[in-house]
């Protein structure tokens, strides 16, 4: 069977977190007590009510138990996410992901039997500081604590060399995992392969071996 | 010289990207109308202050024009969000980074000088909406539109074969660039390579490619 989604509270997470699930065309019941975030959504996901997720009776009468997977997007109101978390849990909801303000937040819902609780604005803004922090690179995927995948625009100093001849392997114990070139992707290139204008390079390695990379090649 | 950056608003967001520069070391100027949140950034970056920063001689006075990032993370206060970044560009501040909360709050800070405008809630609910969809998926790096780098978790339906015997290249048009294992990371592992239990897998390639893997091998 299709699995169901629901979303409570439509603010900018919540609602795009709705927005994407609608999408990717799965089913998905909004939830908020604002009527006018429920008609911003209500073309949007399949169905939008109006409602007080605290409140066991709105909870029962959508048949919330019947959902696969709710999300609790519910942002300032502390003591509501929480007591909207624990009815989920009580009405038998198999995964809950609640949005946290804050560690004593999480804490609290971890105990009450949340599944997974994310910290969107402490993460996301990790990720600027890191891309902030070096002018190369544009993107990343942490792989554990000392490894990361990286895209980095090449510059003039790597133009026209083939990736032998820049010798990444050797010289700074990285790879070079695939190359963005105007709207192609170059997975695994060949080590004859050699790097134009523009390129962005998505390189694989240690932490401290990428930012010798960064430092001496790219030279920042 | 060493760099200078200055943040502009410590709630969640600006606080993660005060915290995370400051740990790596860096000089970071915290601003915020609220002294509670001054206190609690005090020892956590270079300097701490209160003051609002729609106030230019607040801004002239902490010497705003000399930091060379400054990043503006004032949430609800659209208007506050806006002046500051107008006059942070008449004060000749070179890079300003700055949150909006909507579509047109966007386009106003673009218009006034912002170099990069980001939406921490809106993008983060896209990549939780992006995990939940997929089982498997612990984390990604969306190369384009078409073509991603994605973790996934080894099944049993892999353990014990090694990649040759997968065939997942062939078979799927995907490559797997690194395993995850314990503690381990294993960058372009060797064709002869076993999966093991809990091996997480990192493979690059296209979207649809990705998704016929998922499907087919991870059995989703
Ligand atoms: N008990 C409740 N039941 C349903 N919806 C609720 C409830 N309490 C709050 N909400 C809704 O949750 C949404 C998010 O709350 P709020 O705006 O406080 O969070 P936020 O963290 O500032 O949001 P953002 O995701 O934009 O950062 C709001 O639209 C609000 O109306
Ligand atoms: N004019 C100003 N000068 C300095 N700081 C300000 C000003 N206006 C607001 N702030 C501060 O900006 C911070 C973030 O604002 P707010 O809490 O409205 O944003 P938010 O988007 O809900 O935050 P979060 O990042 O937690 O999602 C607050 O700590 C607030 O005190
Ligand atoms: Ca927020
Ligand atoms: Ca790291
Ligand atoms: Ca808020
Ligand atoms: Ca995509």
């Amino acid at each position: 069977m299709r699995k169901a989604y629901a979303v409570i509270g439509l603010g900018r997470f919540g609602g795009s977190i709705c927005k994407t699930l609608s999408e990717e065309g799965v089913e998905v019941l909004a939830i908020d007590t604002d009527e006018d975030k429920v008609n911003q959504y209500a073309n949007i996901a399949s169905h939008a009510v109006m409602g007080d997720s605290t409140d066991e009776n709105v909870l029962k009468s959508l048949g919330i138990r019947n959902f696969d997977h709710v999300i609790v997007a519910i942002g300032d109101n502390i003591q509501a996410s929480i007591l909207t978390t624990l009815m989920l849990k009580e009405l038998g909801v198999e995964h809950i992901t609640v949005k946290a303000q804050n560690d004593y937040h999480e804490k609290v819902l971890t105990k009450i039997g949340a599944n997974h609780v994310v910290h969107p604005e402490r993460d996301m803004g990790k990720r600027i500081a890191t891309k902030i922090l070096s002018n190369n690179v544009l993107d990343y995927l942490e792989l554990s604590d000392e490894h990361s995948i990286v895209e980095v625009v090449a510059n003039d100093r790597m133009h026209g060399h083939s990736i032998i001849e820049l010798d990444v392997r050797a010289k700074y114990g990285i790879n070079i995992v695939a190359i963005k070139r105007n709207r192609d992707i170059i997975v695994s290139p060949q080590a004859s392969e050699v790097i134009q204008r523009g390129d962005v390079l998505i390189v694989i390695g240690a932490d401290v071996d990428i930012n010798r990379f960064e430092k001496k090649l790219l030279g920042q």
